[in-house]
C-alpha cells in the first residue's frame, strides 16, 4: 500500500556515529509527513533508553539502532527495526525479535565498496611489487625488481560467495579486464536466482548477477574442487564463517589452486582457512600469494609464522572500516523508507527461519 | 579495397621479445594467403639486417619492428611499418620515415592497463594505509591505524590527458564508484572528438569516451586552474611532456589542488611536475599525498628530499611494464592487419604533419 509522504510514521534513530542533524534534511523532505527523532547515543547504546521518554517511544513504527530495542509493549506502533550491522545475531535473543513480528533489516551491503578495495589493492600491490619498492624507497634507491609484473587483463578471479562483497570485486575486477567465476552455495540458475537482494549503493555491485562467467555450486567437496580448480589467477574468500565453511580450506585445496598458483584473498574469517597449511602453502610457493584481512588465531599472535611467510600481506581486520560507513547506513534507511513508502518489499529484511 | 585473406601480402616480424613461433598461428588462420616470417632479434635489433637475406626483404609489405628500417630499395613493397612502441620518434630521422609515404603505426595503448592498474594500486595502498599496515606486519604486531580509511564511493577523479592510460583509468574508477573529469588539449564537443583513436585491447578503456561527466580543456592556465579548482580527490596525470606540459604543476597548482587536499599521481614525465614545489606541497600537507612513477630528476638520486616527503610512494618508472607486452604489441598488429584486410584506417597510425 503506498503512502508517499509516510503519513502517519515516527522515525526513532538512535545513533551512535557523530552525524549531524542536517543529514536528515533529504529524508524531510522526500517524506513531509514523516516525524523524525534523532538521539545520538554512546557506542554501546547503554543510555538509549534514559533519552527517550515513555511519550516519544509510544509513537515510533520505524526505529534505527545498532543492538538498543524497546519492549514492545513501550513500542506498541512499532513496524520496522533497521540495524545498522551488516549481520543480525546479536539481537536474535531479544524479545523484540523472538517474540513479535516487527521487520527486521540489516545493514548488509555497507561494507562491500571499501572490501572490494582492499581485495583490489592488495592484489594489485602483490602484482606491481609494491611492497618490494616501498622498501627500496625507504632506502632512497631507484632500483627496479628483476620481475616483469603481471597485469590483471585476461586473468581469471573466483569468489566464493557471491554477496555483497563479492559483487564489487568483481565489478571492479570486470573494468580491469579480468574474467569472473562466482561460487554460491545454492544455484543460481535462473534471472531471479542471481539476484542480489541486499543493499547495494547505486551503480555498484552487480544487482542483476550480470558479471560472472561461469556460476559454481554446492554442498560436497567436489563441488568447492571443480570451483578451485577452474583455473583462478586470484581467489577472494566472502563466505560467512559457519560449521559448513570451517576449515574449507586446507592442504588439498592448497594443492588443487597450486597449478595456477592461484593469489588467495581473504575477508571473511580467519578460521574458513587452515591456517598451518596456509603457511605452508606460502612458504612452498605452491601459491603466489595472499592477502589476509582476518587470521585464525585473532589478533594474530606476537611471533606466530603467519606474520613471515612468503608474499603475505596481513592487515588487522579492517577492511570494512571505512569513514563513509554512517552515510552508507543512511543510504539504507532512506531505501527502506522509500520501499515502505511505494508498498514494495524491504532489503535485507531478515528471514526469522534461516536467520539471516 | 578488401582482401580478406591478406593475399600477395608478406609480414616479417623483427621481434626481440621471446615469443614462441606458435604466437603467430592465429594470425595465419585468419589470413590464410598472408605469408610470415618470424626473425628473433637482438634487443636493439642490431642483428635485423643480417638476419634478412634480400630476397626475403624483397617481398615484405608490412614489417613489424622496434627501430630497425630498410631502406625503401631493399624492400620496394613495403606498405606499412608497425612499430612496437608507443611513440615513433626514434625514427622520425630515418629515410624510410622522412623520404617514402610508407604508413607508420605505433603500438600506442599497450600500456594502458597496467599503468591503469598502478594508478589504482598506488592510490587504493594510500588511502587503506596498507603502507603502514606493511610496516606492523613486519613488526608481527596487531594494531590498528587511528586514522579511518576513505574509500573511492563519491570520490572525484581528474585525469589530466586522456589517451589509453586516462581512459582504463576511468573505466576502473568507475567501476569503484568515482565521478570522472577528463582534460584534454582540444575540445571534445562532440562523439567524434571524443572518441579514442588509439588501440585498446578488447572491452576495455573508454573507447567512445562515455565516462567523464564533465570534460574541460584548453591551453591557458584558466583553462588548466577551472579543471584543478573542480574539487578533485585525484589527480591523475597522463599528458605526454612537451615545451606546454614543462612545469605545468607547480606552487601555484597546489595550492589549488590544496583545496581538497587532491592525491596527485604522476604516470607521464617527471618535469611536469615542479619537484621543489612537490616535495613542498607533500611535507606541509597541502595535498594528501602523491604516487609517483616519474621524477624530476630521474633516477631519483640518492638522498633527494623527495624519496622522504610526506606520504609518497615512488616506484623507478615501471609502471608500463608487464609480462603481457608482447602479446599486447601483436594484438595490436592483429587489429592493423584485420583493418588493412577491410581496407579500413589503421589504428595508430602516425600523422607525419603532427609527429606523432
Amino acid at each position: 500500500m503506498a503512502n508517499p509522504t509516510l503519513k502517519g510514521h515516527k522515525l526513532l534513530v538512535l545513533n551512535p556515529f557523530p552525524t549531524p542533524a542536517s543529514s536528515f534534511d533529504p529524508l524531510k523532505e522526500t517524506f513531509p509527513d514523516l516525524a523524525i527523532q534523532h538521539v545520538a547515543v554512546d557506542f554501546h547504546e547503554g543510555d538509549a533508553h534514559a533519552k527517550v521518554s515513555d511519550e516519544e517511544w509510544s509513537n515510533v513504527t520505524i526505529l534505527m539502532t545498532g543492538s538498543a530495542l524497546p519492549k514492545i509493549e513501550k513500542a506498541p506502533k512499532l513496524q520496522v527495526v533497521q540495524l545498522q550491522s551488516a549481520g543480525s545475531n546479536h539481537v536474535h535473543e531479544k524479545p523484540l525479535y523472538k517474540e513479535t513480528d516487527v521487520t527486521f533489516c540489516t545493514a548488509n551491503g555497507v561494507h562491500g565498496p571499501q572490501i572490494a578495495e582492499w581485495v583490489i589493492a592488495t592484489f594489485l600491490a602483490h602484482q606491481h611489487h609494491i611492497p618490494a619498492y616501498l622498501e627500496t624507497q625507504k632506502q632512497a634507491r631507484w632500483a627496479r625488481q628483476a620481475e616483469m609484473p603481471d597485469d590483471a587483463v585476461g586473468k581469471r578471479i573466483g569468489i566464493l560467495g557471491y554477496g555483497a562483497i563479492g559483487r564489487q570485486t568483481a565489478r571492479v575486477a570486470q573494468a580491469m579486464g579480468m574474467d569472473v567465476h562466482a561460487y554460491t552455495l545454492h544455484p543460481k540458475d535462473t534471472p531471479e536466482a542471481r539476484r542480489d537482494a541486499t543493499y547495494v549503493p547505486e551503480g555498484l555491485g552487480d544487482p542483476e548477477g550480470l558479471l560472472p562467467r561461469k556460476w559454481f555450486s554446492g554442498t560436497t567437496k567436489e563441488d568447492l574442487h571443480a570451483f578451485l580448480g577452474s583455473d583462478l589467477d586470484l581467489l577472494v574468500i566472502a563466505v560467512p564463517l559457519t560449521p559448513v565453511t570451517r576449515h574449507l580450506i586446507g592442504e588439498e585445496e592448497f594443492a588443487i589452486l597450486g597449478k595456477k598458483r592461484t593469489f588467495v584473498s581473504n575477508i571473511a574469517r580467519g578460521p574458513v582457512i587452515k591456517t598451518d597449511d596456509l603457511v605452508e602453502a606460502l612458504n612452498s610457493g605452491t601459491i603466489r600469494g595472499a592477502a589476509l584481512d582476518v587470521t585464525d588465531p585473532e589478533p594474530l599472535t606476537d611471533g606466530h609464522p603467519l606474520w613471515s611467510a612468503k608474499n603475505v600481506i596481513i592487515t588487522p581486520h579492517i577492511s570494512g572500516m571505512s569513514s563513509k560507513l554512517a552515510e552508507r547506513v543512511l543510504g539504507v534507511l532512506r531505501q527502506n523508507l522509500t520501499n515502505l513508502s511505494q508498498g514494495a518489499d524491504l532489503v535485507n529484511r531478515v528471514n526469522r527461519k534461516e536467520g539471516y
